[in-house]
């Protein structure tokens, strides 16, 4: 990272923190530079990159200021559950009159679960997939098949080992996407019947994941920022028979939650007093907007219990269809039920994100993400801020790509949702996050593409029809 | 086709109905030319081609002959089935010791299930990809993930036009290689417990995909040519609730057999009488020796009953996985369920196959692998027919890449298949093609690599082993 990405990390943190409040003046160029020993193009640089990252804004003749929707005008969601028995999850139906209602490429995408496709370099990894076929043996085409392609293999450890993880090359298996890992590592450590504890709120195709497996599910509460409720989890750990855990410990779907290093270590202990495994969602690890990578509860795992999931789809490459599974003591069970169904992803796909990873300028092309999407973030929160009513509580995730929206009690999100669509302005709505369907006053709101005019249109829409409860 | 290719492919029918017999002098170039009216150069271009596929050989100042190899010296196998209840299947360990032993490259490859790589156009495929990714915008990207690639959707409906089936479109889904089709298919049903008429033997992956989906197998057995014994089939659906047929109705994988248009017309009925769907795995649909491609029974169904799935692995694009299922009336319920098991397959995959299918020359390609596939598959039976005891019996498909043999009964093919691994050379033993792990006596041998030096000494090897028995 150059000296100016670091400087302006810093002044980012300070902002984030409330050390720098909203509307106020941050250090003039000149300051900065005789305070931190830093020449003041390096604060200039810094201080451009700020603003395109929507954080600051500069003010003619006065300098530059933090950006008033930093302003934590809208509270913090409070995410009550209902307290509940083991469910049979029955969430299905729902999820796809949702996602098929999604389709239409009119639509301001609010409800969308992929971030805009114009945020990935598709064009370089178009260029990596020609030198990847290149080097491909016809060999390897089928070998490959089998173990996954070597040399995305290797770069993906490497990631792990960066992260400070050793990472046996045999624990590593290529799969059809995060999607895929989850449901061959879940129908790897339950039958149907058992009992899983989820996130609630959840991503809504775990839910539908457990249906289709016929497990139940055991709720257990997240708090917006600090994730999956400990207490709880113990308590039911205690009480139930539950087979595994599917969590995600940072950047949760829909809260954008992250726990941090203590809990997740608290966590894990945890589930290696049970002897309970867990899957860690973990498809947002490199959407992070801080300078340090978040550390996953694998990292702490010391006896394979802990099967670690995650992709390329929402930071480099979406429809490619590469994702991974770090199976730990399941993972030659992973490995064969993948051979017995998909048998492998796309070899080609593999190649090219091998050869990216390698020559692609991935982490560049990573900082450029989180950027943009933090300034996406920034838009949102500010139009949330002028066109919903005052009651309205809303996260601020670190990462991701995000909001969780609770509006007062009296909103029918799902009747919102369908309100908006005829409206041109999509949305997910709460009940589809919960196997026992709560959440019904709540939305999730996508911030995962540029900000628009249409997506200003969209918030003020949103807001004229919250009106109308 | 050009005229020369018709020439050849009337002598090949003749030569493989036994018109023309093994070590037979075929027609003079002079006498072809004046008989059939056309050029002596075309008469040489089409001996040339015969020649190359292996069927005649040319000997100094004599002429043309059909070769030694195709005399029947070896009987058709008898495929005695067994008896036996509906079983639960547990086949899944053995067939991975198997399947496990086949990484090493070393190995003579008898017992592989992929063709070499060698004979596909790999290189013209990665020209498609670069042309497939240039075109496809980062919209479909997205997109396409639900839907499948537009271009590659029409693309598979127009070959089944050709074939005289009229698909509409909402009935195909793109699916990760045909193997993911058929475990969807079969999971939208099925139930847990439920029986499912296999054939006998049959594909191994297909009895692990049963034992997986705690599915009980009723096995009927398979005539080496006619394929499926209709008059069991019958019995067992009166008998039985059978709840889905999985089928391969022409090129059955290991038999080789393919069921006459009549014999499919009469299980459509069948089925038709007992409302029970059908899984036709026709993923060797393209690999037909003779001169017409042979129809599907997915041609007769004129209620959605029956659950066609293809991919183009064995006949174009190794390792792209990509493959289709035309669903009928359950297509809705499998893209759903493909949605929420691996979203989607690789979005590139398709689109560089899309590219290739309108202009990369298929049938060209398909042509020449018809024809080396052919050639391999008299060279393998010429050395079976040196090589192998006088009461081994072997088929002779009219297509693929495997021939099934049936050796005495006091041969152990578990046993053999360990000991041929100790010399290098692999092959597929008969029990795991059966649920009830029958066939011990049989192999199934691929003849899907170029013939070599190397191979001739395999089936010396396997020839010298079967004496210690």
């Amino acid at each position: 990272m150059k000296r100016y990405e670091q400087f302006a990390d810093e002044i980012a943190t300070l902002i984030r923190e409330g050390v720098l409040g909203p509307g106020e003046r941050i250090p003039s160029v000149r300051q900065a530079s005789r305070h931190h020993g830093i020449s003041p193009s390096t604060v200039f640089q810094a201080y451009y990159l700020l603003e395109n990252r929507g954080l600051i804004t500069a003010r003619a003749r006065s300098g530059y200021f933090v950006r008033e929707h930093a302003r934590r005008l809208l509270g913090e969601p409070r995410v009550t559950l209902q307290p509940n028995d083991p469910a049979e999850v029955e969430v299905s139906e729902l999820v796809f009159s949702v996602l098929d209602s999604l389709q239409d490429d009119q639509t301001v995408p609010f409800g969308s679960a992929f971030p805009s496709p114009e945020l990935f370099p598709l064009s370089r990894l178009a260029t990596s997939m020609t030198r990847g076929l290149r080097e491909l043996s016809p060999q390897q085409v089928v070998a490959d098949m089998t173990t996954g392609h070597t040399d995305l293999c290797r770069q993906i450890a490497l990631r792990y080992m960066l992260g400070g993880i050793q990472l046996p090359m045999e624990e590593l298996v290529i799969t059809n996407g995060a999607m895929e890992a989850l449901n061959l590592a879940l129908q790897c450590v339950t039958q149907p019947g058992d009992l899983v504890a989820v996130e609630s709120p959840a991503f809504y195709a775990s839910l539908q994941v457990l249906e289709r497996l016929k497990l139940r599910a055991v709720e257990i509460p997240v708090h917006p920022r600090e994730g999956v409720d400990l207490e709880v989890l113990a308590e039911r750990l205690e009480a139930l028979p539950i087979k595994a855990c599917w969590f995600m410990s940072h950047l949760q779907n829909p809260l954008g939650a992250s726990m941090s290093k203590e809990r997740k270590q608290a966590l894990y202990q945890l589930l290696k007093q049970h002897q309970v495994p867990m899957l860690e969602d973990d498809v947002y690890a490199e959407l992070y907007f801080g300078s340090t990578p978040p550390t996953p509860v694998k990292a702490f795992d010391d006896e394979g219990l802990i099967i670690h999931c995650s992709s390329f789809s929402k930071c480099l490459a979406p429809g490619y269809r590469v994702g991974w599974v770090a199976g730990g003591r399941y993972a030659e069970a992973i490995s064969r039920l993948k051979l017995m169904t998909t048998i492998s992803p796309s070899v080609p796909a593999q190649a090219a994100i091998a050869d990216y990873l390698q020559h692609g300028g991935y982490d560049r092309h990573l900082r450029k993400l989180r950027h943009a999407l933090e300034a996406q973030q920034g838009s949102m929160l500010a139009a949330a801020d002028r066109y919903f009513p005052a009651q309205t509580r809303i996260t601020r995730p670190a990462g991701g790509y995000f909001l969780w929206v609770e509006f007062p009690e009296k909103i029918d999100s799902l009747r919102l949702f369908n309100m908006a669509l005829d409206h041109g302005v999509s949305l997910a709505p709460g009940p589809i996050f919960s196997a026992t369907q709560q959440f019904r006053h709540c939305v999730r709101l996508s911030y995962g593409h540029p900000w628009t005019q249409s997506s200003e249109r969209g918030m003020e829409t949103l807001g004229r029809l919250l009106a109308l409860f």
